[in-house]
Order: C-alpha cells, then sequence, then structure tokens
C-alpha cells in the first residue's frame, strides 16, 4: 500500500482514515526495507559540529549535555550546524491489552478510548505541553478494543480491536504486528514528507506498562521484578499479579531477542509496533525521535534488535519513575535528559525535552564564536 | 532615590542610563523594607490547586515535579490555576572581581566586558536559549572594571568597577553592597511594573566562582574544598589556589551569617549584591524567580539570611556541575530541575527550565478533568 505524498500537513492524514490496512504483501520484507534505509551518523558533519563548538563563546564543556547533543544532531542531520526542529509532531499511538482481563491495573479498559477523545479534544496533559512548546499532536488509533471518536488528530489505523492476552497466547499474530509496524512507518514518513522536522513518541493504552515490562524483560534478560512497575499507581497485589503475568508470559512463548517480530506478536502491543515502526522509518530519514518513556523504550527495543543503527536517531526524552525504564535506556545506550519523575506517559516527557533539543541545535547554529565577537581566549 | 514606574517595557529602563546611583539615604532600612514587602505563600490558593491537581485527567502524582511545582506557582500567586508566565526576563547582573589578581582563573578579567557585549549584541549562550523559549535578556552592569558598550539591553547601573580582592579586604564596603541590592530591588520592580511576570537570574563575571564558593561556605559551613569548584575549567594548581584564597577570606574575615550584608560586602560580588535584591524585590510581588547556578544560589544565600519567606518564590532551575552547588541548593532547601552538566553561567539553566514553570502552570489551567472530559476513574 502506497499512500500519495500529501501536500498539506494534517489534512493528508485525514484522507487516510477511511483506508483499510491492506494485508497483502505484508511480510518481513518491509523490515528489511525500512532497516536498510537507515544510514549511521555522519562522521563528517560531527568533527565539524566539534569544530564550531569548540570556537563558540564559552568555556569549553561549559553547556554539558547541550553539547553532546547539538553533535549528535548534526551528526543526525548530515549538517553543521542542525536545523532548529520546528514542525515537531507528537504521535500518541493507542492499543488496547488483553492482558487487562488477567486485573494487572485498577483502571477500566474503557479509558483508554476516553483519553483517546481526550487527547482528540486538546484536553490531555500532552496537548496542553504541546502547546507550550508549538508541537503538533496527533493520535494513530492501531488497535483501541472500543470504539473512538475519529477527528482531524484522531486517525483510525486499527489492526485489530485490542490483542489478546499474552500470557496465555501471543497477543497478536506474526501479520498483524507487521501490519502495526507498518502503520507507524508510513505515518512518520508521511509527517516527514509533509514538513514534519522532529517526531516524539506518545503512547495510549490501560495495561500497557505491562506489555512494556514483558518486551523490556524479553530484550534485557532483568527479571520481571526488577522491571515490572507500578504503572498508573497500583496496589501492592496487583503488582504481584502483574508480576507474575508476566513470568507466566515468558515461560509460555520463551522469547528469544534475534527474533524480534515474534516477540513483539507474543508479548508487545500494537502501540509498541506502531512506535517501532515510527522509531525505524524516521531513522530512515535522517530525523531526529525523541523517546517519552517505559513504553517508547519497550519500542525502541523492538527497533534496535532490528537495526541497531535506528537508536543513534534516538534521544531519550526524560527517565521514567517507571521501574523498567532505567534497564531498557541502558540498554539502548541512551541517557535520558529529563529526570522529573513523570510515569503519565502520553508523550508527556518527549515534549518537555524538545525545548532542549531545539535549544542544542540552536546554539551551535547562532552563538557567536570567540573570533566573531572578538573575546579574548584563556590564558 | 525612586524611580517614576516605567509605562512602556524596556525603553524605561533604558531611561536610566544616565542616572547616578544615589549614596543618600542608603542603608540597612532598604533591606528591612523589601524584605517586610514579603509574605508567606497562599495557603487558600496552595489548597484549591490540590484540589484541582487531583480533578485533572491522569493518574495521581504521575506528573511527579511538575504537579509539585504547578502548586507552588499557585502558592506564589495566590491564584489557583497560576498564570503561565509570558513575559520572562533574563536579568544577567554583571561585576568584576578583586581575587582575579590572585591568579584564580586562567580567563583575562577583560572578558567580562566582552562577553557583556556578546550578549548586548545577541550572541551569547544565555541570548541563544532565550530566543528559543521567548524570553527578553538585559545585562546590568553593576561592577565591571572595565568600559561597557551600552545598548538597549544593557544597563549602566555600576556602584564601583570591579570589587576589591577579598583576599585581603573587603571585596567592597557595606554601603556599595547595599547600592548594588538596591540595583537588583529597583530593577526588579521596574520590570514587574511594566509587565514582566517571571524573572530569571543570569551572572557575568570572571572570577566570580571564587567569590561565589567563599559564600557558600560561610553561610552553609561547609569547608572550601567541598564548595570551591573547576569554574570555566581551571586546573588543579589553579584549583588549589582557588582554595587557599577562599580559607584565606574565611580566616580574615570570619564571616557571621547573622550579618548577611556583611558577609555579602566581605566576600561577594557586586552580581551577587544585584542578585539578592533581584530576589528579594521579586518575591514581594509574589511573582517567581527561576534562580540559574552557583552565582544565583550563593546570591539567593544572601536572600534566604535577610528573609527565609523570599526562597519561596525561588524555582531552582538546574544544578550546575560547579561544586558548591548542591550545598547551596541543600541549605536553600530547593531541588533543581534539570541536571545537565551546565557550568556556563549567564542564566542559561536557568532560561531552559522556564518552559518547564509555564507547562506546570499551564497543565493546573488547561488539562481537561475526569468530569469535564467524561474519564472513568479507577476502580
Amino acid at each position: 500500500m502506497t499512500l500519495p505524498r500529501p501536500v498539506a500537513w494534517g489534512h493528508a492524514l485525514v484522507g487516510c482514515l477511511t483506508k483499510e490496512v491492506s494485508v497483502e504483501r505484508i511480510g518481513d520484507e518491509l523490515v528489511e526495507r525500512v532497516a536498510g534505509s537507515i544510514e549511521p551518523l555522519d562522521q563528517a558533519a560531527w568533527t565539524e559540529a566539534v569544530a564550531q563548538n569548540a570556537a563558540l563563546t564559552k568555556p569549553a564543556g561549559a553547556l554539558g549535555r547541550l553539547e553532546e547533543l547539538g553533535l549528535a544532531l548534526a551528526a543526525m542531520a548530515g549538517v553543521c550546524p542542525p536545523p532548529v526542529p520546528k514542525r515537531a509532531t507528537v504521535v500518541v499511538a493507542a492499543g488496547d491489552h488483553g492482558v487487562h482481563a488477567r486485573g494487572v491495573t485498577p483502571w477500566p479498559q474503557r479509558v483508554t478510548a476516553q483519553m483517546v477523545a481526550t487527547v482528540g479534544a486538546g484536553g490531555a496533559a500532552v496537548n496542553v505541553l504541546a502547546r507550550q512548546v508549538g508541537a503538533e499532536v496527533i493520535v494513530l488509533d492501531v488497535g483501541v478494543a472500543s470504539a473512538v471518536s475519529l477527528s482531524d488528530n484522531v486517525l483510525s489505523r486499527r489492526v485489530r480491536a485490542g490483542t489478546a492476552d499474552l500470557s496465555s497466547e501471543p497477543a497478536m499474530s506474526r501479520t498483524q504486528a507487521l501490519m502495526a509496524l507498518r502503520v507507524g512507518v508510513e505515518t512518520a514518513r508521511e509527517l516527514i514528507a509533509a514538513g514534519t522536522d522532529c517526531l516524539l513518541t506518545g503512547d495510549m493504552g490501560i495495561a500497557n506498562t505491562t506489555a512494556s515490562a514483558a518486551l523490556i524483560a524479553a530484550f534485557t534478560g532483568a527479571p520481571p521484578t526488577e522491571v515490572t512497575g507500578r504503572g498508573t499507581g497500583v496496589d501492592d497485589e496487583t503488582w504481584r499479579r502483574k508480576i507474575e503475568v508476566i513470568e507466566t508470559a515468558l515461560t509460555l512463548h520463551r522469547p528469544r531477542s534475534d527474533d524480534p517480530i515474534r516477540v513483539l506478536a507474543c508479548l508487545g502491543g500494537l502501540e509498541h509496533a506502531a512506535l517501532a515502526g515510527l522509531i525505524l522509518a524516521t531513522a530512515g530519514t535522517r530525523t531526529p525521535v525523541i523517546l517519552d518513556g517505559v513504553i517508547a523504550s519497550a519500542a525502541a527495543l523492538v527497533a534496535q534488535r532490528i537495526q541497531p543503527l535506528a537508536i543513534d536517531y534516538c534521544i531519550a526524552g526524560h527517565l521514567s519513575a517507571e521501574a523498567g525504564h532505567s534497564h531498557a535506556l541502558a540498554r539502548l545506550g541512551l541517557a535520558p535528559l529529563l529526570d522529573l519523575g513523570l510515569r503519565l506517559g502520553e508523550g508527556t516527557g518527549a515534549v518537555l525535552a524538545l525545548p532542549l533539543v531545539r535549544s542544542a541545535a540552536a546554539l551551535l547554529g547562532e552563538m557567536a564564536t570567540f573570533e566573531s565577537a572578538g573575546v579574548s581566549r584563556r590564558g
């Protein structure tokens, strides 16, 4: 399925609302193609950025992590100074989870669809934060279990109405995982073709921290007790049940990280699949992706196993308070920019990091140099 | 000296360029007056914010430190939801330091004036960052040692041309400390009267981390070895010299924190005095102050000893890589929002935190509630 390249951003995606996701020709060749499109970071641009950074009117290293980030952005874009992201889009991938039936959360499943509507109406935390920093928000329904109110910024690309219970059967079929991944690939490509220059991952799905913990355990080898968190705030009993469910799933599916699509299909959510595709496709266009929290990092682990180069284009927006996140980030080799005790998801931690990303790029491009400003160097 | 209340922001301050700072009637009554203007945080607004926060469509506590910050902003402003700061101004207080002659830094003293010119021309890091977040930057020359190019945003309020060497005599007289403090008070009041709704502290002054470390040692009781950092990047020998100089100064002046103006005069810089005044006056108008790094926190320690309530209106923008900062923040009782390894000063860490402050306020005012959005509560 090839969508026409949109000419006007936003409206083009609305045109996809009524399209059916085709299952024809879905196979691992999609994954190979998108993985093959990702190039290594640009060494020449990085070298140029190192020299430019050294010329700026500040003591060496005084801008700390913003300097590293600026160099990385130049190496991603293949140009120094790197472009300052102006049209950033948060893609909130939404899906439901069959494991909800196992009592892993006190929130009713219908909250997923209700929160999708809230994001669509602009009233969720991610909308408020995005308005503050001038980012767009779209919701991608890849797998909500119940009816969703569609709108200009709530797009139906549903692959199935929620996953199956990962502790008793594969959460989805391999084909469904690939279909959802393709939704992420196509969404990223369409947004970027229409002018988006920075993608931010968001998510919505009651019970998705359970699926995330299962994925993180599978890809990092960390025990479920260490990667299973309290999610939206569960009590001790529910937390223990969550761990048991994940242990059961790992025993049942025996995930092997050398087949990441199978791991994704057995343990993941449709939103993880979509975000993995989004990460891969965005990396394939040399565009930065700001990851939110534990759901995004679980999806990034899938992308990493498909093509490790993809992670070079990822920026960890923040460190979530959710238990598995630090394990996932360590495996991804990413250091988070913010640590504010957030555990909301939706993309909130990614959006909060966007001004830091823009600032890092702007510093390389806009700061005066010792020479241009006539400032004396240290003795 | 009473300046007329400006009607147009910015231009009004330019009108002060030719004014002489009067020494008439300078005395501790200025400090008492400004300290007396600071009211406690508003308990009713805080209580209202707690209730509003609990009604928002998110799990309790899921926005972590942004929730605490939102409550604090409501309590500062005395209203819930708190206003979202729209007109934020970074005040870069600039001064030179007699202790420079002791070889505490490899940078020539003329760099202070050169960097003031660079900020004036918009090419310094703080300017780049401020443009990204829509903040204004002004430089207040309270004590640069050499000629400074004045412009619309570089204001001459010079009290003296750099301090004396704090390790051999008081850095300045008590009257000079009070004059510089008054510059900060008046600048804050003028900016706020003209529409600024959030003040950010900035600084510029070669050798000012030495004076800051001396102030922090004096106010926290921590040994100079623990609060003395590498500043702009000094070698081991210079670092040891810096510590010796501070030890000599502490032995010479025997600072007692129950006379903070004397401590400030003996050990501080003119920019510390101005920032202390700025903090006190801003707190007196129930306006938030975002502190930058180690220079700002040293100034805040002065303000805290004058009136502890002032710190309730302070937000620690970031944790500097400079050694003394964590000691100072611990004494102030403030937890930094960012930790990016910055050690540049200028206000850079404060500016980077501004979007977080705005976001915290906006969340309380703009997020949907469970009721308004029809979202189900947890079971």
